[in-house]
């Protein structure tokens, strides 16, 4: 499985992403799933990936070919003027590799979808963020819901909907994408170690910074004890329920 | 949609449900999903539903109809001598229930599915938790995994992942079963209070204590509100990350 994850704050963006990839639990395989279109100055993209390896490293493969090539007049994500054609192209692609692959995949029970993050800015626009469907639709982020996610997203949902907000910095983002990992790393063993991160200023229009944790990393590990830590002392302080106090008769039961 | 938790700690169990049913957005009820037989000093059981309505009141209904009146020789969960017998039985119900209804139901669209987490003691043996899937076979919990969930369990499984040890208390361990109600109102709106939660203590062979808490319940709405204000002041002490060194290279990219 993959837990990815991008933030748009007013600072910028965040993106982070796991890169264990398994096909079953003798094959796992670390993979990169972030992909970054950098021509500084003029655009930054960055792509995340979840889903089937196959799928994802096709439409990346496409993308990146035709931005590299364009034939004449060819639409590519490095000349597109705005982020919204970006993402149109990203599912696109997406809905070409699955059309030509599913068939095949489905006889051999698999399954070809897979879904992207897609962010970043490209000049005279502010910074995007969008999630692009397995269909090859997509949706943006909005001031409300300021992330996105794919993959095994739910165990860190709680903490980006309770701590994400759009005026927090961009070191205060990255560090609560990173808490959002812990409890994903806990409760599923198919998400694993390193997490690539990567952060967008905005205006910028490049990388800003970058890195890559593994368990050992002295600040990804203080954060996730300081927080398991923190969590244990919280709940300890809480009153405990008075049980005595619960004595709400039981109705209509078999007794 | 549904949230379920059933605890096993050393001093017993404990049980909680939501009460909302949901079959659409404009079609929001709320029903009873906590059903309890106790014969004081004898055993007490404790069934905690989830999926399809009708499929799990008839489930129920089966059951009660006979306990009360047993044919010969008839084992029922009234007479079952072990709770894994009650397991077996509450499965072949089910079975049973899905098998008459699966067709029709599904020729209409919908899914018959249903699942159940039963807990309880009888006198003789500890008290036991399982977890009854919708195929009708069923798992118990263990010292490494003293909870079981059904439903949307997906957001207060972090805590109880965390948290939750079998040496807690049994308020301690109602405290953390409410806790993990939490994230998972905030985070789907199908989940919806009141909660009922039932405690039964080890030998005691019937109900402890049960209570309602909606929002308004001072208690619960102290815990939430706590456990809020603690996350984000945690959050808030734990050191930002320090983009400023994340200066990871960016490799075989686009640009």
């Amino acid at each position: 499985m993959t837990y990815c994850v991008g933030v748009l704050v007013a600072e910028g963006l965040v993106f982070a992403a796991d890169t264990r990839t398994n096909a079953g639990v003798d094959n796992v395989s670390s993979f990169r799933k972030m992909t970054v279109l950098e021509r500084p100055g003029e655009r930054v993209l960055v792509l995340l990936s979840a889903g089937n390896l196959a799928t994802t490293q096709a439409v990346i493969t496409q993308l990146r070919e035709a931005a590299a090539a364009p034939a004449p007049e060819q639409s590519t994500i490095a000349n597109a003027p705005t982020m919204y054609r970006v993402a149109q192209l990203v599912g696109d692609a997406l809905r070409a590799v699955c059309d030509r692959d599913r068939l095949y995949v489905g006889q051999a029970g698999g399954d070809v979808s897979a879904s992207f993050i897609l962010g970043g800015q490209i000049a005279g626009e502010q910074p995007r963020l969008f999630q692009v469907y397995s269909a090859g639709n997509f949706a943006e982020a909005s001031l409300e819901t300021p992330f996105v996610q794919i993959g095994e997203s739910k165990y860190g949902k709680p903490i980006l909907d309770r701590l994400l907000r759009q005026d927090l910095g961009l070191s205060d983002a990255a560090k609560c994408v990173l808490i959002s990992y812990d409890p994903t790393l806990r409760s599923n063993i198919s998400v694993g170690c390193p997490i690539d991160i990567l952060c967008c200023r905005t205006d910028a229009l490049r990388v800003d910074s970058h890195a890559r944790f593994d368990d050992a990393n002295p600040y990804f590990r203080a954060i996730r004890e300081q927080w398991a830590d923190g969590i244990s002392a919280l709940f300890l302080s809480l009153p405990g329920a008075d049980l005595g106090q619960w004595t709400l008769p039981i109705q209509g039961d078999f007794r």
